[in-house]
């Protein structure tokens, strides 16, 4: 491989870049902000969409499709939605173009103005409530257990490939149910279903919480969320979920007869997750020459690769390998067989290191004498040779054992950068020499909590889920404060 | 059910709209022209997409993403392609939004106008050959087999649910090619895949042919597409596979280094069917009691309905359905028992038949007894006593005679009212009298193809594949003609 990745240590933020742009996961378009999802990434994100959808089916859940535009006033009916969606999107305002008269190319046709102007949709909360008043009237026609596949578009000026990307891809859960505790519950529910994907399939440990008010969601009672711990210590919600009350019933006045006959309002919940889950993937396992793919996200799960120096060598290793090929296969293995004549092994070793494929094998006319292969894991980098006999079911437990590995890793890493300040000094001590989580007090206010961010740079990731009582005092101001709650430094 | 569906004899056009909304299949929504595709139409699209994704992965394709936003100069890089797509578009302005300062709601912030404007994608080779110009360097690279999923938007001015929406969402197919061979064997291939996917899962037989020099897409060198006709006797171009030449490549200067180490341009093929299948397919199979669906499309396959007087009735029913349906569901089958005591059978019975459930059993106390169950058709309403024994057998036997009937009904119909017109009146009056298509003579010239268009608002669906040679005269000007080429008026 010429294709030298630079180094976490040297500079993690080119580390990150390098890998992407490196393993064909994503790049660059020619529109700012916007990228190009290549085929190997697009392959892990549809891993992904599965073990998704079918969690979201398995708890009941439908999925619809909704328009990409929102009428512009729409935003206006929701107080607190219009200040956090309504500001940084995509506007549409004509729909026709024509030839330049004037000279070459093409023109907005200024005859061709739209009336409203249209916004490309940064959330879809208010054009689905505009049409959920439409499909409910009473209480049979509740609970709408709804999701959305879709790309959406925040107008983001400083852009990274798969953490903020001006359009990204994502999922969009819109529930409406006949009460409040309905809703909560949904809203657990689903926070629990991204947890349990997360820890299972991923293979990232996450800490479920609350936000604070000042991070919920534009809309939202109450925003609960899923937090990463990334390998050079920063946070990334990997997941929100929210419970939105009756504020966009009210907005769109969408109401159902309840089973007195009263009229009330519906209640809402909404939870998403994004293609922003590639880049918490790749920096939880990755090293210095690659990626590190959990066997259940990999779309190869092994490579084989012949070590050969004429074709009568490459003859009989193929049909060796066909074999096996098979047998694997046959247990739902997805398996690549390189026998191109065009690059060395080694280049092979580094091409899927690189890609992070999580199991190698390698076989030579040796290893057909003695009936073994060399098998290679990628996440400890370990080698040793294996009887073939049965070899289908031990490569299958070295698969679950590569996935339970990669999350006990990224839980060890958690553990070690995860600390408890009782002071300001030592708050940012951590901050500043350890990283990681910090348990701290902090007094409930957004006053404190926004003179903490700016001071620190850290923000409350959240207030974990049965969180301790434990009496203290803010690190910052001294006050009384009845729990510890999650700071971080954050992507 | 109150809800009758305006009748296909009075006024077909009613009929179709009246089916979409009260199957649940999609609806309009508050964006002039774009549609809202409920969970049941959702679920329809589903089980397309996933017969088609696994055979353009058996194909060899990959899936892949590229942005939304299209820079409006790339249009003008291909001739032909700025004259077919450049015309009613998406067009954005502006990135941001902010508070009138004069009233209320949010205006568009002046100060956020982009340089360049962006069109959302109406089809996208211009981003895509844009972004293979990085990928391709020598043959080696070649051929690139991508496919996206996604949604694209044209401004429509008249639009229909499902047939012509302003936004819609299709796949679209872009593969790259060392030759032009390569790449025509690649655009039939594709038209074939189509072609099987049409006819073996919507049940709709379709004929493949070329296009005609003027109904090609804007860009082509030749556009093949397979053409369906409906109940009606209209035809619907139900899917396209395009040639294009190195049209793309020279527009966005892709070239390759071939075996010889010359430099030359890339070859590219584009495809692509999208949600206006589902108007396809409606039209296709359904009648006046609602949707008729092909099994292996459905995503209810067997509704199961009990016929109950009190709770102990019930209880019995309870008990055998649940072994029934495990039964049914291991064979792979999709089942619902719709054992709700808020709605009576018959009210059932229309629900599933406007829905389209291919098979409905209903099951009451004296089934019980004598060990049958009662099974009714949805394609031909029979009914008839089944022997418990086996059932699981039996229904999986009856919904393959049910995919096969449609589809062979379907065919029926397109060879009753197929026919051949030797004269200009013939050609009249079989499209005002009979309908459907009409084979006939052609000088080959565009300006006849437009003459015939505007006087008998019939066009020129296709140049059959493997057309017979046949001397004859042209049915407008009498010129001479090597074949006859397949004409209807058309969706």
């Amino acid at each position: 491989m010429s294709e030298q990745l630079t180094s976490r240590e040297e500079n993690y933020s080119q580390w990150y870049q390098d890998l992407v742009m490196k393993a064909d996961l994503a790049e660059h378009s020619a529109v700012r902000g916007c990228m190009v999802i290549k085929p190997y990434g697009y392959a892990i994100w549809e891993k992904m969409q599965q073990e998704l959808d079918r969690r979201f089916k398995e708890t009941g859940h439908v999925n619809a499709y909704f328009p990409l535009f929102i009428p512009k006033s729409f935003f206006s009916k929701e107080a607190s939605h219009v200040d956090g969606f309504a500001k940084e999107c995509a506007v549409v305002t004509h729909y026709r173009l024509k030839n330049d008269p004037d000279g070459k190319g093409i023109i907005v046709d200024e005859d061709a103005k739209l009336e409203e102007e249209l916004i490309v949709r940064p959330t879809s909360e208010t054009i689905i409530w505009n049409t959920y008043r439409g499909w409910i009237e009473s209480y049979r026609d509740l609970p709408i257990l709804v999701n959305q596949w879709a790309n959406v578009v925040r107008w983001e000026m400083k852009t990274r490939l798969f953490l903020r990307t001006a359009e990204f891809l994502w999922q969009e859960g819109h529930t409406a149910h006949a009460t409040a505790e309905e809703a909560v519950e949904e809203t657990i529910k689903m926070l629990n279903v991204y947890a349990d994907f997360a820890e299972n399939i991923l293979a990232i440990p996450v800490i479920k919480g609350m936000k604070s008010p000042n991070e919920r969601f534009a809309g939202a009672l109450d925003t609960y969320c899923i937090e990463a711990m990334m390998q050079d210590g920063k946070a990334l919600q990997a997941g929100t979920s929210h419970f939105l009350g009756q504020n966009f019933a009210k907005a769109f006045d969408v109401k159902y007869t309840n089973r007195e006959g009263k009229q009330e309002f519906v209640w809402a919940t909404s939870w998403g997750v994004s293609t922003r889950l590639m880049g918490a993937l790749i920096m939880s396992h990755s090293d210095n020459d690659g990626l590190v793919l959990p066997p259940r996200l990999a779309p190869i799960q092994v490579v084989i690769v012949p070590i050969f120096k004429n074709d009568e060598q490459l003859n009989a290793i193929n049909e060796k390998v066909a074999e096996l090929k098979k047998s694997l296969e046959k247990r739902g293995i997805s398996v690549k067989y390189d026998n191109r004549d065009t690059h060395k092994p080694g280049w092979k070793f580094a091409e899927y290191e690189l890609k992070g494929v999580p199991v190698r094998i390698a076989i030579g006319p040796r290893d057909l004498e003695n009936g073994t292969v060399e098998v290679a894991r990628r996440d400890t980098k370990e080698k040793a040779v294996y009887q073939m006999t049965d070899l289908h079911l031990k490569i299958e437990h070295l698969l679950e054992q590569i996935q339970d590995n990669i999350y006990r890793k990224a839980l060890d890493l958690r553990e070690e950068k995860t600390n408890r300040a009782d002071s300001w000094d030592e708050f940012i001590d951590i901050l500043d020499n350890k990283g990681g989580f910090v348990y701290a007090h902090w007094d409930g206010s957004t006053e404190t909590e926004e003179k903490i961010k700016e001071l620190s740079k850290a923000t409350i990731r959240c207030i974990p889920m049965d969180n301790p009582e434990e009496e203290g005092q803010c690190i910052l101001t001294g006050n009384p404060s009845g729990q510890r709650v999650l700071f971080a430094r954050a992507y």
